[in-house]
Parts: C-alpha cells; sequence; structure tokens
C-alpha cells in the first residue's frame, strides 16, 4: 500500500454565488463539501489507479467528524490521528457565470507537540511498516515544529520505505536536507528555495541540497525531472486550458503509482503528466477525467532532456 | 418566559481577512463561530435582560450540533426540535482594516413537512402553555409551507399568548392575515408588503391587514408605532452610526420583554429603541453595549405622533 500524511488536513467546503461583490450580501445556491488536503487529494488518485492507500494526518473537532464520515466510504484507509482542535475549512467561492474562484482558507488547529504529536508519530511508525512509498503533503498546522518533514523523511529513510515529499517554505528546505527520494515543487516554491528562476538551475541546486531526485513542475509544460539515473523533460502533447487545482497532487499519485508499480522513470513521469493534464480538463477542481488521461497517457513526450548551450 | 422561535436557525461563522479580493486567495486570520438565527438573537438579548427565555425551531446534521454546543452554556433554554438536514451556515467576511464585511448565506436544510413539521408544532403547543409572550423570527427553510407563521399566528393566539412575527415577503403577508399582536417590519418590508415607502401610509395599510400593533422601523431615525391605544414615533437622542446588525432583533427583544413586565407603550418603544440602538454603537456585530443603553434609555424622545398637514 502507498501511504500518504496530511499533517494539515481540510474539509474543502465549495459555494456557488452568482458573482462575488465584495461588502454586499449573497445567497449561496449549493453547498459541496468533501475531504481535503494534499495528501487526502493524492490517495483519491491512487484509488481511482486501482492501489491502495492509507491516509495519516490529524483530524479533529466537528470539522474533523464531517471529514472523516465523507472520508469513510472512499477507498483510502481512514488512519487520521485525532487532535483536540477542530480540523479547518477550505471555502472555495465559485462565480456561477464565470466560473471564477475565490479561496478562504482557516489557518488549522494548534496541534499539541507533546501528546498529539507523539501519537501520531506511533501511528507513522506502524504504517510505514506495510508501506510501499509515503508521500509527506502540504503545510504543517499550527504547534508542529517546522522541522517535522525532516523528521518524517529520517524515519521513512530508516524504515528503507521511498519517501516523496511536497511541501514549500522552510518546511521543505528542512526536509531536503534530510534526503527525501523524491521532491516535486513548482517554479515559485523552487525559486523560493533556490533563489533561482531557471528552472534546470534550481532542479540541480535542490539536488545538492539532499533531494535524490527533483521534479519541477513547468506547470502547462509538463515537468523537467532530474534523477540519478538522467534528466528528462516530459510533456502533454499540447498545453491545456482549465482548473489547475489539484494536479500537483494527480502528479505526486502518477510518481508514486508508477514507483510501485515497478516502472522506470520515463514512464513515471509520462503518468503523471498525464495524470495532471487530465486533472486540468476535468470540470470538477481536483478530479482527474479518466477518459483523458486514457487517451494522453500514451501521448505523452519524454525526452532526454538537452541543455541549450 | 418568552418564547422564540427560529425556524431557520444558523451557525454565524465570522471570517477575518486583510480584504477581500474576488478570484484570489486569502488567508483566514481569525474564525469565529456563534448561534445564530434572529430568534436566538432576540433570545440572547432576552437573557442579558434577566428574562427567562427558551428558544426553538430546527436544528440539525453537524452543524446543528454545534450550534446546540454553543448555545448550551447560555442563558436561552434549547428547545430546539431535531431535523436530518444539515443547519445552514451563514458568513461574514471582514476586512481587517476596515471593518466591511462580505456576507454568503447559505440556503437551510429541507425540512419535512409531515414527520419534522409535525413534531415542531407539538413542542411549540407544549412550550405555549408557559410562555408569556412569543416571537416569530426569520425566514422559512425549504420545504416549510409559505403559510407557517399564519399558522403559528393563530395556534398562539388560540392559547391567548402574545404574539410577534418578525419576517417578510410572503410569509409575512400571509402572517398579518392571522392577525398577530405585533409586527416589527423595516421600511424595505413594508414598501413590499404594502407598496408604499410612506412609512405612516404603509404601517397604518399593514394594521388594516390584520397587525393590531406595527411597529415600522425608520433605521437611525427611531420607530413608528401605530398601535391600538394610539400613534407614537420613538427616536434616540441623536442618530447614530455603526454595525446595524441584529439591531432589530434587539428591538424585538426590547418590545416583548417591557411587554412581559407591563409597561406602557411609550416605555415599551423607549426600551426597543434604546437597545437597537445600544446594539449599533456594539463593537461586536449583534451584541448590544449595555453601559450606552443604560445612558440612552432615559434619553429616547417617545412623542404621540402629529401628521404633518
Amino acid at each position: 500500500m502507498i501511504l500518504t500524511v496530511t499533517l494539515n488536513t481540510a474539509l474543502d467546503v465549495t459555494y456557488t454565488v452568482d458573482a462575488l461583490v465584495p461588502h454586499t450580501s449573497h445567497r449561496v445556491g449549493e453547498v459541496t463539501e468533501r475531504p481535503g488536503g494534499k495528501g487526502l487529494n493524492v490517495a483519491r488518485v491512487l484509488g481511482a489507479l486501482g492501489h491502495d492507500s492509507v491516509v495519516t494526518g490529524f483530524a479533529g473537532g466537528p470539522t474533523g467528524d464531517v471529514l472523516r464520515s465523507l472520508l469513510a466510504p472512499l477507498p483510502p484507509r481512514d488512519a487520521l490521528v485525532p487532535v483536540a482542535g477542530n480540523t479547518r475549512r477550505t471555502l472555495a467561492v465559485t462565480d456561477r457565470s464565470t466560473g471564477d474562484t475565490t479561496q478562504l482558507n482557516e489557518p488549522g488547529p494548534q496541534v499539541s507537540a507533546a501528546a498529539e504529536w507523539a501519537a501520531f508519530l506511533r501511528t507513522y511508525g506502524e504504517l510505514l511498516a506495510d508501506a510501499d512509498a509515503v508521500a509527506l503533503c502540504g503545510s504543517l498546522p499550527p504547534g508542529i515544529h517546522v522541522g517535522a518533514y525532516a523528521e518524517l523523511v529520517r524515519i521513512a529513510r530508516a524504515a528503507a520505505v521511498p519517501v516523496l515529499l511536497d511541501t514549500s517554505g522552510e518546511p521543505l528546505r528542512r526536509g531536503i536536507a534530510a534526503r527525501p527520494d523524491l521532491v516535486k515543487p513548482n517554479a515559485e516554491e523552487l525559486a523560493q528555495l533556490t533563489g533561482s528562476r531557471d528552472p534546470l538551475r534550481a532542479a540541480g541546486d535542490a539536488r545538492r541540497r539532499g533531494a535524490h531526485t527533483v521534479i519541477a513542475s513547468l506547470g502547462p509544460d509538463g515537468v523537467l525531472a532530474l534523477t540519478p539515473d538522467g534528466v528528462w523533460r516530459a510533456a502533454p502533447p499540447a498545453p491545456v486550458r482549465g482548473n489547475p487545482t489539484g494536479a500537483g497532487d494527480s502528479a505526486v499519485a502518477g510518481l508514486l503509482s508508477a514507483l510501485a508499480e515497478g516502472l522506470d522513470w520515463p514512464e513515471r513521469l509520462a503518468r503523471a503528466v498525464a495524470l495532471s493534464t487530465a486533472t486540468v480538463l476535468a470540470p470538477t477542481a481536483g478530479e482527474f477525467d479518466a477518459a483523458a488521461y486514457a487517451e494522453l497517457l500514451p501521448r505523452i513526450v519524454v525526452e532526454p532532456h538537452t541543455p541549450t548551450p
């Protein structure tokens, strides 16, 4: 099975309104709620690909209860650790006519360093014993130390479980120094980490900082992968337009599922790019279009990267 | 005790953001939640005035559970009737620098006409036996027939309990025809009901439609009261600026508490205007400033109304 860790899970709430106008009153037409947080999204895509997945991290309070009740009928197994605080909500307010979305993200519950983090570490250690790979995803909730992902990377490596880290800022910087197998930053995260906006240079810098493999997202142009086995670019046959929400999480699911199946780098990258492109094309944010994925997969262009002179 | 009915209760959620900008992403700084819906607000003010109050209406689902847990430590007694659907949230997004607020109101749960409305009617009938007065407040949730308030007015009158109706649109039109003791429309609600924007003419029309007393809100200028005992205007010593949220609910609490204490119309009106003005002045939306109330009460100007020739 593949384990995903989401320390700052969220209940993703979507409101549909005619058009959001600041400082006025709105009737909300439709309210939808679904379990969220990057690792939960990754696990949902893994389930759709037929892979066993287990989600852990924290959930608590009335919002945590709702999140777990919505997760219960879905394929990923719930191994979330209870916390006293209330799980955060993220609210997407979508304008009916244009589909434009305004995002409001709550901060997340305070997690106690002593009891709750210790309980999580016990669960994490037990789950790693059965894991073929682990993904560490998203932001840290208040109260969790900034080196938390570095700690989790070290524990995974000691258990010989391949570990992918998908976060940003200081938690990414510290986590990379603990030598994860894989990081998947976008251009903004790479620039924040390395100071460089040249993807090849920045990804090289990230590797020197400790990541064995760096998959740099190039947005609609696919990915640039610096691996121990070589450098590749993988891209869709043509850039697509749509909602990029969740495209990165689908790419993580593609990379980990292909890794667990023993596929080689070009096949892993093709799957990641096909899944993320099929997610941008899907009408529902964060879902992937299965037909588009099947159609795109054989058409992803994967080439060894030759730096321009 | 005074009974308040809120068929469409709400969990009032407030988000503080730097400034709401459509189609961008925001970090929410502070999240507060409190039990809401007009009748719950009225009951909270009654509690602050030292009156026993009981709240009924509907609550259900995870949001209803949160609402009831927040209501439990407060003075109003919880006699809400469970429903299968999820109680609605109202979200107020407040810009930190200016205090400007954007409101997003969920529609409310579907209530079943058969089982749930029938269960409510049983509870309502039992509670009326001990009530000195009853306030029927706010919008109807989906599934409740548009004549619901008319039905509740008739039941209260049959039980000889003075009944105040505070709603709008077609439920107000039908409810007035059932001859409530008191309605408290604002200018917009009166205009919608009668087609007239002249408060005296519109309030007279509302009386002819069935309301024994009409207290027309004039916003910062106080109220105009058409009662069986005469016509009065009541106004604060000077108009005040602030957040009018909840001012109408405070006025209802003032009218009902003074009625229960056997005060006469000028005293009832003075209390209603002092409470609503002290609510506009309070820093927290929907609360009233107790010191301002005490200071304002003797200074409210109540005069018999002489129509301009």
